[in-house]
């Protein structure tokens, strides 16, 4: 079973935790669809007073919240900004252009930042040939970037740019508590420049399944039609609420001990012969791992780890990425770190 | 709370059963989107299996399922052909033609079922001003037409008439256990002519949350895609298909229990003076009962057995729809009875 | 060649005027995309008057006007509601569902004419399961109704009913000066109570390419935005619009003649064995008759008539449209009349 | 009038010849819609053989050529990839997102020049969160680079790239001839290796409006319908085909000389302070300079030459673009010239 295996390969495999368990067990639960399910009321509003915004919506994903966020936000048409491999572009299907029929304009960040100049310099002023850009996303942590965060002035100076144009801004906060708890701040100050914000449940909080998209009661009362269309509106969903109820209770302090696995990871891979780690960006849980290749490519080095029963994934041709969750410890990345010093030596 | 009031406005309101919250405590879970979950490796092989296709896909409602079929099935611009009132273009908040970019073509049905020749009369042939229809959708139990059935035979025919021209066959069978065992025959049989079927776990069947979309092994590999990219796509998902399973293993034989009640509350409405109830059409566990104008409208008599704690769904200016389930019993009708026969007097 | 048939088929197939040629032949021309292409603002200029909005904009055909309104007025996911057999929806290729991503909502008219109770019953009201309509689309005159014309009254009367709910209004007026005429009415007067109305200058008016969309000057500025992305947007454009200018300066008042020789045909038909012509409906250029199926199919009907050079349409299973325009006049009628005895006789 | 004015803003604002204005006035025109319009389908028939293309399809413009063939070779959902700054992409308004529901996967050329390792290394491979690439777009000559061209080799190598991953290839020639005169091959060469090619017959190439789309006979069949959903249908539509008709004909050889007085400019723009050219990009009718910030923005040197009633286009904070063709000669280069050196000393 995977079960055995040491996992590096994503926080989504983390596994719901006994008191999950025992929540979802004993959920007082109703028909959501019609607003009666009050396990995922209390959810939604635990999840709104967290992160500070008025109204918060269940969805069964990141992806699902962040689809929602660009349907609410955009008409089709628009031009929505974000970073060159912003998730919302790189992994989610291309699903803004395929049924939101919004166009990506690609920022380069730096570290999986934009500056308020580099957004400037992509909106292009009105033309009859250009789309009208509406709507800026941001990703916090960047996941491709190597989790790197984005602190609350970087937020606010970039949704101020973006607001003087006249756009919105929306948040995928996937990793929203780690984004927080890195940078010892509260994730209602990274909540509060944006218009809306998706994070996660699942991943590094543990639950089973879902996400939060929150934002102004008007924007929620929008994006639950949307929810809707796109099958998103559950029954007795309070199932689910009462893990990520838990979730958000008991599992956000919690992280900075992945973000200490994941530097003690970091460091460790570093001075291991055809490694690289770019230390300066490991703020979070994510550690991407450059292979020389002299020794050879990142495929090859997954599938190495694989065959010692660690796994890891392939992020490019050179890349490889490690991720700590609560179902890894220190004995593990121990076996990480002998099993690559092992490979690559 | 809601729990006390007698609840007559669907069976989406079915409240999990203990085995189920004990199947969902006790479920081994994984990561789905990696495949690897097997639980929900184990219900949609089950379910698969149980309406005779290769594959099944876990999917969180019924909109979604019927969502992510029309995806599949069809191109953009493509025109989709269904009966009149069918339930995925009255109520699925038009996302056909909002997120799959395909366009209705209604066909008026008798008491829910399309004919061969109906639908042979609504393909208009090859014409550059004329969308290309590729799919065919009927329901099974039809809910507008008040639960009505399919026939094995009449679904054969009517998917025939389709491929002959080309076209896919998909059936929205939300409640198509109902159906099943409204006629005494099997699901498989109902399934066997289309190419691909959704039905509801919810609902009469009883689980939290989920439906399941089937058809071939290549179908439903596209379609997992599609799923994604509308952010379906779940982590520790064997939590809900634990209930699911519980869904498939116990709870549909016990659909007959809420047919008779329909039954026997359709027969009691329609001694009442001011309600007609078609009783021919009543097959499954719809009643839908018309409301003389000279007593008022269907809202008016929503309001008022709403008064008597008892709840039904306005369903048109002068149509009242009463469901059965499990949540329900002899009991509730008959203070339903009582309560309609004091009200309408 | 062609041209020497009897073409009843369409008014489509009208011939430039020698007055067209020499207005095209001499036409001061710019790239219009920049906005410098003098003739096309003469005639947007004037075509904007004729019709008393603000703005409009030349499109190269009924279609291309009738999706940029759609476009303009609606955003992805919307209701749009519309007769029936409307031409948008019937003849257009779906394309709103595929471009627009709204959904049609059908309302079945009395000879094409929506009345106001009509459209407030096919308005649902606000429900998650429901999209939210946003335009009503009339057609005046109404092609498959048998170019059958809506009275001032009656479009003032729908166009508040729509308001009242918020919708916009667009009048498909392909035909709208047929309309007009027939009534001994201004296309002002037609065009008042609604937001936007297109209107072709090709078919009885004789242009060879074109038609125009109106509306006010913050409708028209969006829609030629719209009309750029599916590339509508024209360089010397003005070659097209000095035949439009001809159009609407000369061609506009012998629409009459054309509606007395489809009443002359109408009247004759008639009296044919085996042919129906429902002359109450008859008030503009189009002569729907049924054939009796005792005698054969409309198709059968077509083909017949092609054997002797007469062209017609096929319309229906039993259903032959005859369309009046310039290039058929009293002698070509005759022919028909003569042919049709014989061939049904 | 504009007509005064030296216009380097682009080829766009070409006039149509004396020849044309005679060839549209005499023009054999019918209903091209149902395929009846003789100049069309000279213009078709012509145009395909001259692309070494089975069929051809007229359009009104660059981008509709591009969009028809967008949504032709793609289906809603797909990826779509393209050099960073394709015409496509940067000035085509984003219908292939909001219309065709593709996303475009940017790979950043050469001078406009995709290499096949550049395109192996974008297409992702298949993967659940990746959408499915299905269609290469390249520039010929391409704009934003400059007018720069791609040689029948390197349209060879990448489309043999493209096509071992199963991907179409089509190309963005609005001005292909332009491609084809610089290196002295044939359009036919340049086209070969692709699945299709729009071209325009206005800019370079004088006609007033039109593009052509070529292909198989059977992409040509299916693109037809796409242009009729965007209303591209036309009716006597010869009136255009006939100037495109003299387009072919008898200009495309003249193209060289805007290349040599676009050469001219751009050795004389290179000795003028604060200006630089990139002379080895300068292949044909375009001309690039760049501004010393030291001197100004674009956007100034552009608004200093118009006080001299000389046109150029802003393309980027210091970028100007001059565009030679059939209206500005030799002396009114020289006036140019003139006028920057007097302005940038």
């Amino acid at each position: 079973m995977e079960m055995k295996k040491l996992d590096f390969r994503s926080d989504t495999v983390t596994m719901p935790t006994p008191e999950m368990r025992e929540a979802m067990y004993r959920a007082e639960v109703g028909d959501d669809v019609v607003g009666e399910d009050p396990t995922i009321q209390n959810l939604e509003h635990l999840a709104a007073e967290k992160v500070g915004k008025e109204a918060a919506l269940f969805v069964t994903s990141g992806t699902q919240g962040n689809l929602v966020a660009v349907l609410t936000h955009t008409k089709r048409g628009d031009e929505v900004l974000m970073e060159s491999e912003a998730h919302i572009y790189y992994y989610e299907v291309g699903g803004m252009a395929a049924l939101a029929g919004v166009i990506p304009r690609l920022i380069p960040g730096n570290a999986g930042v934009i500056t308020p100049d580099a957004l400037r310099k992509a909106l292009r002023g009105e033309n009859i040939h250009f789309p009208n850009p509406t709507l800026l996303c941001i990703e916090n942590s960047h996941n491709r970037a190597g989790g790197t965060i984005w602190t609350p002035e970087q937020i606010n100076d970039v949704a101020v740019a973006a607001r003087e144009r006249g756009l919105h801004v929306h948040m995928d906060g996937a990793r929203l508590f780690n984004a927080a708890i890195a940078q010892n701040c509260h994730v209602s100050e990274l909540a509060a420049p944006v218009d809306s914000v998706m994070f996660c449940l699942s991943k590094g909080l543990g639950a089973p399944v879902g996400s939060i998209l929150a934002g102004s009661t008007e924007f929620i009362k929008r994006a639950r039609k949307w929810r809707k269309m796109i099958g998103g509106g559950m029954r007795q969903a309070g199932i689910l609420a009462a893990a990520g109820i838990v979730s958000l209770k008991s599992m956000t302090e919690r992280l900075s001990d992945d973000h200490t696995l994941a530097l003690e990871i970091g460091r460790a891979l570093s001075s291991i012969q055809h490694l690289t780690v770019a230390l300066d960006r490991l703020k979070t849980n994510i550690v991407l791992a450059e292979v020389d290749p002299a020794w050879g490519t990142a495929e090859k080095l997954v599938k190495a780890l694989a065959t010692e029963e660690i796994l890891a994934s392939d992020f490019g041709p050179q890349t490889v990425r490690f991720v700590t969750h609560k179902d890894v410890g220190k004995v593990d990345a121990d076996k990480l770190v002998d099993a690559l010093k092992r490979l690559m030596n």
